[in-house]
């Protein structure tokens, strides 16, 4: 007699739990990984107009089932509206995106080179569909970088069968979002195995060794993000693993921004208050240090601003606990109090938002200051000289984003603070801080180690689908055993550069 | 009293060496990085069109310089005329070739997006450049792939100053070509740092360990390749590793293409005969297994011509020690001899190519068949069925390269053979060999692991300095704070794609 395990669903507002669907046992993720195998040729095959059509089709009935999943996101995750009304609108929005990123062909980025000779030789060479790959989402973005999110969408999109690991902060979720996948691409005629569901860590485990698995993305915690690099360097077939794992994003303010009227104390220190207690903190992108002038008064108004905040509640009984042990972890290593949000009902995952001080000079490589506390914590740093806060940036860990705050066009710091932060992270905001993650061509989420595993690859923007590609050079072969975005003939009216510029 | 350790000169056609210059001492390789580091952002911003003179100037000198440079070559890799005179012109083509690389814009991928919004955010994307890189270069190209190589030049034309590990093969050529550069790079004016050099195994080992550097180009041997991937994930800080080793690059002939009279078998086995002894086999791209129909007469063919081809020197001792123990193990794994080269003199590192014959049957996972044996040697194995070919072809390990010899537009059996080596290599070949890589916008010299340890990255052609810079998205960053190539009075005068396709 065997049991089957089941996950659990944790509801954070009251820290109740109920039965989750079951974890996949072995020889299930033998079978959904076997369905991805099988379905793959065929979707690499399918023109990317009809994966428009399936990623459309996946985007209407999230907005039909809007009411039903966010209640359900809800109860799992606690995030409210409206933020998961927004997210999953968002999310229906990415899928479509990543619909008109795979007709656009800039993922195939097809190139006819003919190499001048007694015999010229012609070279085509464009991003062919790499095979089944595994999306492991995150626990903060139940749709946006969930099941059906970034990772999922653009794989489709770039011609790839998926196999979802569901994660535990959201398992009924997760299923629920796979069922609508499931029934939604067989209605509309896409290859069984296109999607695929497994559940449990030990399921997460077996998919990441599966001989077919081509690629994993990945979102969420160092941790979780290097264990899953470490697991894919031990197959007998190494294979990329795009984790997409944050650090702390610092934000400078110039001392002309300080003292200009565009940037007053208050504002910034409302505007960042607002950004790293967006989520309850639980932000990839969240700006965690904040360096600004002394005398500015930008600390205090944070600590004002920070009281004023309402209590919310963590994703996971996990995060809770580093968060606390976080908290903790800051003060000991030198930080102190500025401020403390501590109205509302403490129930549940229940954490209060802070801000800390620190000094300049503690920010050195191997304090605790420099590590992500995910969930409603940030640090100021007050600097006298803005040579040192520059000084300061560069020792911090690389991040995903960094942000400066300026007086305008005629900043006499800005451009040294652009040029340094540009150099330790994947996207530098100029007046506006980093979290909001457009979906759009521009768009570069991604940041150097350990920011992220692969800061060459994005998570979300067009360039998202280039990570589930790889280039193939196709030497002097005749038309008709040409892939259809190198024919002259151009089936899929994808653009085709021709050598040179 | 310390005794500097000198490399070693060894010279392949007497089995002779003489001493060699200097090993690098620890303190040498810091003084060379932190020069690099220091030319770093002043390569960096300089001008493409600079760098792109600064190469010319390269190109130039090798030129000048190509008698005394050719025969220094062959004294260390007996790899004699007119193969090192081509390498060498061929290098220096390479070199003006990424910096019409550098001018064109390609490698940074100017971006700029305007999402539409109450307040419209505007994204500029771009690749900047990397940082110093290390550059480890190959026995068997002392050019092409050597100090003044793809790796090296590719990694200038995008903006990174570059630290070399000079090459045990060839440590004269290596300190020669060194001094050509450092001396033309100090003539036009590029920074101090922008190239170096350094000796010896440990050398190059602190080099992969330097914190500041960012990026490894490594070509050569699988192990020497799976040394560094190793050595740089254990940093504290992981950085690429774009390893470029190689394995067997199978060629299928089509039972139509045998049938045909485009593909004879002497014309077949002439060819491929001429392929895989071209340098003495010591090519990644050689052309390790041929697939032939049945009664065919290509197996008979290749074992009649392998008898005509003179012996030759391998590069090194280790080379061909690993030669003469891997013929041994090829026939202990079943495979047996068409034909052996005896003709010429046997001094020094010679070696005597062969052609073996194998069971289709035999070419199976874990088997040494499916090995790569670096030198002239080859394998064919003759097919009853095109598919069970096909399906050998698959269980092969991956390749940079491999081909199809078809009857013309109307083979039967193409398509199938171009889909199934597609998925197995970087670059397939119709009617021709693996060997001979063009410098070119469309090459894909790369393929799946373990022949590369980044099959989404070239070390030949205009993509090979993508390896070299990591995508920068500016978040709404006022004209005076961007990067030349991304600002709207665009001095570089590189292109720009705006919004959309």
């Amino acid at each position: 007699m065997t049991t089957i395990a089941r996950s659990v669903s944790y509801h954070p507002r009251t820290g109740n739990h109920v039965d989750g669907p079951a974890e996949s046992a072995p020889a299930e993720v033998e079978t959904a990984v076997a369905a991805a195998v099988e379905a793959f040729p065929l979707v690499a095959a399918t023109p990317p107009a009809i994966r428009q059509a399936w990623l459309e089709a996946i985007a209407r009935e999230l907005e039909t089932k809007a009411d039903e999943l966010c209640a359900l996101a809800d109860e799992e995750t606690a995030l409210g509206d409206p933020r998961l009304s927004g997210e999953l609108a968002k999310c229906a929005a990415s899928a479509r995106f990543y619909g008109t990123v795979a007709t656009s062909g800039h993922w195939v980025g097809a190139l006819v080179d003919t190499v001048p000779g007694p015999v010229p030789t012609e070279l085509r060479r464009a991003n062919v569909s790499l095979g089944p790959v595994a999306v492991f989402g995150a626990s903060n973005f139940p749709f946006g970088f969930g099941v059906l999110g970034h990772d999922t969408c653009s794989a489709i999109a770039a011609g790839c069968s998926v196999v979802v690991k569901a994660h535990p902060a959201h398992p009924r979720l997760s299923f629920a979002l796979a069922e609508l996948a499931t029934t939604v691409l067989r209605e509309v005629g896409a290859p069984d195995g296109t999607f695929g569901l497994v559940s449990g860590f030990k399921a997460g485990l077996a998919l990441v060794d599966a001989p077919a698995i081509t690629a994993v993305a990945f979102t969420g915690s160092r941790r979780g993000g290097l264990a899953l690099v470490d697991r894919a360097v031990q197959r007998e077939r190494p294979i990329p693993v795009f984790a997409e794992m944050g650090t702390v994003n610092p934000v400078v303010v110039t001392p002309s921004a300080a003292a200009a009227g565009n940037a007053s104390a208050e504002q910034v220190a409302a505007g960042f208050v607002a950004s790293f207690t967006l989520g309850h903190g639980q932000l990839c992108t969240k700006p965690g240090l904040l360096l600004a002038p002394e005398g500015s008064g930008i600390a205090e108004a944070v600590g004002t601003l920070i009281s004023r905040v309402t209590l919310g509640w963590l994703l996971t009984q996990g995060i809770a606990d580093s968060y606390r042990d976080g908290l903790a972890r800051l003060v000991d290593a030198g930080a102190t109090a500025l401020g403390e949000g501590k109205e509302g009902g403490e129930t549940g995952l229940a954490a209060y938002p802070a801000a800390l001080r620190v000094d300049l000079d503690t920010l050195q490589p191997g304090s605790f200051l420099l590590e992500e506390c995910f969930g409603p914590v940030a640090l100021v740093a007050e600097y006298a000289s803005f040579d040192d806060a520059l000084a300061a940036v560069a020792r911090l860990q690389p991040s995903l984003a960094g942000g400066v705050m300026t007086s305008g066009q005629d900043d006499p710091d800005a451009a040294a603070a652009v040029e340094t932060i540009s150099r330790q992270v994947g996207r530098v905001v100029a007046d506006g801080w980093p979290t909001g993650v457009a979906t759009s061509w521009g768009m570069h989420h991604s940041g150097p180690w350990p920011a992220t595993s692969r800061p060459d690859a994005s998570s979300v923007g067009s360039a998202a689908l280039l990570r589930f590609t790889r280039p193939v050079c196709f030497q002097n072969v005749p038309q008709a055993y040409l892939p259809a975005f190198l024919r002259d003939d151009n089936p899929w009216g994808l653009p085709v550069v021709r050598t040179g510029r």
